[in-house]
């Protein structure tokens, strides 16, 4: 498989963030510019044709990128263009959050099994699947074929959890447990910590409290 | 307010996670290596000597750090020395969610208000506050002076509340609707796509995946 230059991590990062803008956009364009793309992504215009140019985009001038290709090259170098199952870990509030959120199946993310260690929780219904006990986790995991993970338990389970994950065979994990977990090199890991978000927002409230006072 | 170096952004992003690591081994013991802190926030020494040298902080050659000054510094320069306010927009299962997020007082993060356009949802109590009409948006949140603010409503209600948030002056908004809203340079914003991160990472899968076909 062709893979390209390699890409940086930033642009990984901003390639769903053109996604969604173009999505918004095509209902009412065919093409599109740099500057507006950037405008509805919330970046810059050379930021954004330097990171298309890793996908080999490089837009027309005077016309810009063909919306529904550029989407079709996006999806493609983020794997996207094929289904992805999800089994959400910890059926707390915000793994029923997650469950519910409408921009998963839309995005070609399914979520195909849930797991709850709480005895009250297994047998709910959170999004469109059942809640399991945790404890069959290993076997539901590997007679449904989960692609994805997502860890919601809360901080003292996780690393427990993604050591099941791993046994399972499931080679990408997102843990929302506010706690880092270990996994071999060989399984995907993102951690998302929702309290650290406000944390480095609040640096950034700071930074313009200090730019207003010594304005 | 002596300020110091000014801190890149990626530093700014992996404060939290020390602060987090420094948690978990404050328990533990007083001083910590850069090697220690780096395997429990999960990234390498040298970045950790490295960031931590923006806080004018560099350890002492064979002790480390001393945690609890480090804590304090990187509480001080998040600017997490105070406590600060919340206001939550959205009572839907996102919200609540983190209404409920054990990880945001211990962080010194309060959740003081809450509010959803939906009359079935108001009055209900999620967190330690009840959630009020969006009507009342504007009036309660100066009332009530928050800090900051954290959009969970459906993305095509997200902009006119980002708009309303900045009228009632918060200086502040971390937007998890789907879609990207604009505020003024002057706010502070940070913008969490839940459905993103899975993108994200379905890049990584799909390029473990690619590395093992061709190993």
């Amino acid at each position: 498989m062709a893979q390209g230059r390699r890409i940086p991590e930033a642009t990984v990062s901003r390639l769903p963030l053109y996604l969604r803008a173009l999505g918004e956009a095509a209902s009412v364009t065919e093409t599109i510019s740099s500057e507006e793309l950037a405008a509805r992504a919330g970046v810059n215009a050379a930021q954004v044709r330097k990171d298309l140019s890793y996908l080999g985009s490089y837009g027309t001038r005077g016309v810009g990128y063909e919306v529904s290709y550029l989407v079709r090259q996006i999806n493609r170098r983020l794997g996207l263009d094929v289904e992805l199952r999800v089994a959400i870990v910890g059926a707390g509030n915000l793994g029923q959050a997650l469950a519910r959120y409408g921009g998963f199946p839309a995005r070609g993310f399914h979520v195909v099994a849930a797991f709850d260690s709480d005895p009250s929780k297994v047998g709910s219904v959170v999004g469109s699947t059942v809640v399991e006990p945790a404890a069959l986790m290993l076997s539901v995991l590997r007679d449904k074929g989960v692609d994805i993970a997502v860890i919601t338990t809360p901080a003292p389970s996780a690393q427990g959890v993604a050591d099941t994950l791993v046994d399972a065979g499931v080679g990408c994990i997102l843990n929302f447990a506010p706690t880092t977990v270990s996994v071999p090199p060989s399984v995907a890991l993102r951690q998302v910590d929702l309290g650290i978000e406000l944390q480095i927002l609040s640096f950034y409230r700071q930074r313009t409290l200090a730019a207003t006072a010594g304005a």
